[in-house]
């Protein structure tokens, strides 16, 4: 299991399916919706000033991220982002 | 619905259309009003030094935004900004 | 109208006047005077600490800019540019 | 001995072994599990104003890291890592 | 008039006068002395934390300034530099 | 004799030996080596608001650092670095 | 006279003479030795927080610098120095 430390984020990438006219579906991550994720686990929160911050984003969640400001990592044949937390601009309701 | 965090604002870019002389309308956002947009939603602001910072710009608001600030997403085959509510510059009234 | 947040200002840019030896009048913007501007609204200031910070140029003031710190933008076929305060550098009086 | 100094933490990249068809192993670090490290030392932490910060991370974690953070050296013909905790993202529990 | 703000200050660049051999003046800024300047005018000073900070360099001193830190303007044909006080490096007496 | 500033301190790069298999040693400074250094000498430390903050290496330690933090001197013939303390990584006891 | 501003040190560079065999003196600035500097003139020192900063390094002193953080000047035919005394490593005794 990955512990994701401090403020960081565990985001598993949306994968979008595309459907050609012909009814045949290709699976990309090329499309914009490339910064869409779903959260997989949370960090403790930073601690600024000896106090902790409480993260706002949550297990399931499905967030649009910048995704300039994530480090991909591969974990039992299985990819995933993290990201800090001030990265994720906006949750999907 | 998409619910910006913090201190982000969703927008909608505005489309320009121009007017060939024969009449024709071309849709385009290449030109200069690329960096005006309308509010769709805002977060509900940013928390500094453990106060929250009340948004100014509110849904609805015509604004001109820093153009190389903002994250573009696409959802539901909408395509959307999102951006820091200081990187908006002015509010069109 | 276009109403600048915080501390910025809104700019008309000067267009020199370019007067050929036979008299003809060249209108551009390419001369060393393309940083001079008129202030056309001005922001209600930053906000710093909570508390607001007065903007020192007024509307009608002829400034000197750093051109690299301004957002062009076209509104209702004008040009305008919007800068933050501060890097409005001097005041022609 | 490699002692780290303040928050530096010292790790051991971990090599991914390949498996061909044939049950070859080709041992390898250019997979994407590159950012996975063993911690082999830590440094006593930083102090900041005056006051220790303890270290959360601890020898034998496995962790994933920001792999541009690092400096890599060689000791004892044996390669190293060396990275300040901050730029440490999750452990592996 | 040109009258800077905050702790901007308004220099005349010293053109250097190259003698040839026989006796031509050249006059050209492209020497190494293109970085001395006079000051023309001085802004009230910057304010930090409230409180205005006074300006040390003053109208007519001859100063060595950064080139690197000067915004150019050319104002009723002639060329003047703006620069903030901390880049002005020396004052030659 | 160099004396080293503030927080500075004075470092001489390690040749690394490399042995052929005929036994001829080769000296250089190619290897991963590179980073590794002996401190020569040490400043008296930095001084931040008013106070002065003790180093924690000394000499002769034997020192690892971020190569790209260094200033190459060379001094009666012998080439030294300069690099502040805060880039020294480890030491190796 | 050059008098520095601040926390700014005047150095004159030092020209290191290679002798070839035959004796001929070369006068070169190439060497390693290019930041290697005599103190001519110092500035008052910077003020923070409204108290003045005494300055380490005086008149007379050979130092090394970091030579990208220099200005360089010419004046009365002699090239000078210009550079913060942070950016002065090391003193030579």
């Amino acid at each position: 299991m990955i512990k994701p430390l401090n403020d960081n984020v565990l985001l598993k990438k949306e994968v979008t399916e595309n459907k050609t006219a012909s009814g045949i579906i290709l699976s990309t991550n090329e499309s914009k919706e490339e910064n869409i994720g779903l959260v997989v686990a949370v960090g403790d929160g930073k601690i600024v000033d000896g106090k902790k911050i409480a993260m706002t984003v949550k297990v399931n969640d499905r967030v649009i991220f910048d995704k300039y400001a994530t480090t991909e990592i591969k974990y039992k044949d299985e990819e995933y982002l993290l990201i800090p937390e001030g990265k994720i601009l906006a949750v999907i309701e």
